[in-house]
């Protein structure tokens, strides 16, 4: 049995509770949030769970074997050391911290301190996402040469980080997870229509070997809602329509093969297009699984799917976006 | 009576010479293709049109007026200087030239000799581009913020140029002339997958002033065909969907307004989310209109829509975006 | 203050339980249902709900204002029944009896015991047949000239209906909404695919006075869910499309006229198409509406909208169409 | 080599003409119409065919092996009949004729001067619809147990027949094709909202042995335009959308059991829902298949896929639904 503290409980704390609540051998035993309001939801939904403002209550509780933080992304880096210097394990809300020296500084932490560092991506736990990693892994796509992703829709606008940091870590996550490859660099643009300078309109690319390349196209500001994503490959191509309710992914028997010096007069590659076949895929709850990997992990020393590398990979990418984006779209060097 | 060259009739060369024979006032005298199988194929549909493989036909006769060019980029500054200096107006395809020198140096002999020079951005002559422009200088979108396109499909791969040659002339005539505005600058990436090193695959960003951006998505090897292009104003949004038959329009009711610092507790922005419009369109060809404007520009001193202003931009900008591409999106000043 | 017990908490149960649960001034005092499991699961998420399997101890509780009866049609006459006589407000979901004389048997009780009696047509309280009524009642959509609803998927096999009592009351009563008409006849067809020869597919067709049509296309084996009204006005036409999030309504500016016979060459009618507009429509859960409408009916004497006239029409007509079903499609006057 | 001459050059025989042109060891001798109009348009695109306003120039002309007749239908019998009788091939547009009784006629003369006849189905020969019948063929579909179709649109309104005379051929046709089987009856119902009173809506049902059933909607006053046919079949489903330009077929793996009586608690049947398969389906135009299906009959003795039979019950057909309207939807035996 684990017993959690859930801290956060804005708009995806309600989340994680109620699934870490569902989850067999996971006990939530406290709920901190500082608005009374909040907390006497919490109360009112879950008896049984203590409600709290003070983060001392919860570090000091002995009983409690792990903190989930799903606070402003600011507060991470100070609320993950507390709890990783009093012996908890930690899942943390994308994105993982403010910097990569924060999110280093708290892997070296929990691995001094032996615990469980866990980043919450929750797209990875997705069916479609499994499936299309599965499909990535048995090599049904062949070779991967590029992923081209589009989240836009009339959105709100954060005030304390930009549009990138807000919805590319789902796109970065997913990227990392079925290339299963680090970028070289990265390159990024964008605008802020707002005083505060936070870019609420940004594109994103980042370079891999062998010229792979992935590109994030992310906006608040759009009058339709785009969540779609092509990963092509050279035997097939896939897209991901998160949208759809029923048919998420689409496979395209679609390619084109770059023809050999000789055959070429003006052509200079050979076109295939074929059937699409949408997959019947198992409908679940992303988080619920999530729920179970941390379990497991802290239950099992089991490798989580969604782990700290990952976390460390998106910070590491939205810090080195944000610099490119000063200097109007320069390669950054990871 | 406008008597006119066809030069070149590959891909487009058929669409150009029938709706210049269907134009009041035009009369196509000479069609010229290096292949006798094309000229045969001019003859049987067009029995009183002369075929010749050689340019000297067309520049030494007399009662030709204009030209019209329909080969690739890169022949098209010498066979336009060769028609300018034999006192021939000249429509040229698009991109206009391979250079922005060569599209200055015709401008130059074409003011030298006072002929028309028009480059044929069709796009601009559409009946929902035409709408379109007419919603922004009525100012129904209100100021527009930004402009982002998709032009993406499984296409043939070019042998001479990259995919924004030959796909971004059509977003940057129309931004052109949407916004009547210059960008500042241009940034773009791309990979190539084939030897030959030209990209298949390109992203392309414009500053303008006060924030503004466009970007576009080019690619030859998406499995899905999209033509989108979305117009954010401040007062309405717009969704130009070229794949639709009879709804290519949509105007969105949708926005924000930047909140007073005196209103803001914790949210930046008012979000405003209403009806949607779709207009009803005139179907009509673009190229025929585009023919009557050229023949407008030639016999009547009309200024033409597609001017070399336009054809010149897109010159420009494409330079610059391959500049930019090599140096791995570095921002190119215009 | 009105108490209620809900009867029967299978599918729609918790749904009705859940809406008054959070109805201001009501109060749901019992759930009656036969399974034990039912009985804990409603305990486990209103403790302050009692249970029972005993319709007796709901009849006899003299708190008790009124009944919700949500079980299969075959038990609403009996338990309306009992209910009403016991001097208990009752709201029956749809359809509302087994038989015609049966809903005309209840509103006789309804009246003489002075008592509200009315049928869950939740459609009638969704946004989109709001505003839809909304339409006609202002004139927008001109003369309603006729209605096609196809309401088809691979659905669940009922074991005591056949397709039309299972789907088709939704139809029905938003006609009669809308319409403010009573059909003159019914004709239908069907066939069944199952031994039990209850229809798993069938076509209804009302006849209005002035040649006014409704047809409605009912099915469980269909492989794509189809769930579209058209309402063709001489003014305006109207698509319903329920399974669109946000753009459940369209508004076509387009029809014909039939032409003067002194105007008339070939062609009979004069064709008109313009702009679709979408409108923005809020988002509310009919079902608390319906609520609250069986509460204002209850306690402050107003006249519901889904009222047993609604109920009565709809049985009428399905009764109707068992009998044109077994004579292959005759026309059956009401 | 086999002479033609085409009778109407109106909406389709343009199209009929065109193909009869391109089709190899065909020569279209004959453009036959009463509109000078009409004939100068024929002459001025093919120059070496004749046109006349004579019928008595085609039958008398021996050179004429073939005719196709495509003007209205209530000119068909006399001019196929003095056609058959001068010892010419027919092609006859759809509908065949305006009653049984002269679709009788015609057959028998056929027979007896040994002519072919043949009716131009022309969506038996699109790609989908041979792909359709592929499938079925080899069993894909396992038993069909219905076909629903959808056809409507803002339509012109025909002057001379009602919308299932106009729309219908085609669904009754592919179905004949597909099921190989003879209905057992037909039953309809329509309305009419012009003086002539002839439907402008109606609704079609065949009754065919062992429950199966298909079910046709024409219309031609819909806002929106459907052309959607679904074939389900006990072991797969397909849908047909013939406004698709590239994906006009979705075989659906979704589908029921009926369960064994002793399987039963209280569910009927057993549900699978699977993949949908999109297949590559060429392209090519299917009056030109058409076109090469007559000339192999006329010059090989061939047997055409759209035979005299297919066109006999489809006025069958026609006629007795006119019947069953009038009768406000009677079944009408065949």
């Amino acid at each position: 049995m684990m017993k959690l503290a859930i801290i956060g409980y804005g708009y995806w704390g309600p989340n994680l509770t109620r699934n870490f609540h569902n989850t067999p051998d996971c006990q939530v035993k406290w709920v901190l949030d500082l608005s009374e309001k909040q907390r006497l939801r919490v109360r009112s939904t879950y008896p049984n769970i203590h409600t709290t403002d003070r983060i001392e209550d919860v570090i000091h509780d002995h009983e409690v074997d792990a903190v989930v933080i799903a606070t402003p992304v600011y507060t991470h880096f100070d609320l993950a050391s507390r709890a990783l210097k009093a012996g908890k394990h930690v899942l943390l809300e994308k994105p993982m911290t403010s910097t990569k020296d924060e999110a280093v500084a708290l892997i070296e932490l929990a691995r001094k301190h032996d615990r469980v560092l866990m980043v919450d991506h929750t797209y990875l736990y997705t069916p479609a996402v499994q499936r299309m990693k599965q499909y990535v892994d048995e090599g049904l796509l062949g070779h991967i040469r590029y992923v081209d992703s589009t989240r836009i829709n009339l959105g709100l606008f954060q005030t304390d980080v930009n549009v990138l940091w807000d919805l590319a870590p789902h796109d970065i996550s997913i990227c990392r997870h079925l290339l299963g490859e680090r970028p070289i660099s990265v390159q990024a643009v964008g605008v802020s229509h707002t005083e505060n300078n936070l870019e609420n309109i940004a594109f994103l690319t980042l370079f891999y070997p062998e010229n792979r390349i992935a590109h994030f196209n992310c906006s608040w500001i759009s009058p339709v809602k785009i969540r779609q994503m092509l990963v092509g490959g050279d035997e097939k191509m896939l897209v991901f329509n998160d949208l759809e309710t029923t048919e998420k992914l689409r496979i395209y028997d679609k390619g084109y093969s770059v023809l050999p010096e000789s055959d070429r007069d003006r052509i200079l590659v050979d076109y295939r297009t074929g059937d699409i076949m949408i997959p019947k895929i198992p409908q679940f709850e992303a988080l619920a699984e999530l729920a179970k990997d941390f379990r497991d992990a802290v239950l099992h020393g089991k490798e989580p799917v969604s782990d700290y590398l990952s976390g460390l990979e998106v910070v590491e990418i939205l810090e080195a976006a944000d610099q490119s984006i000063k200097q109007k779209g320069r390669e950054i060097l990871l």
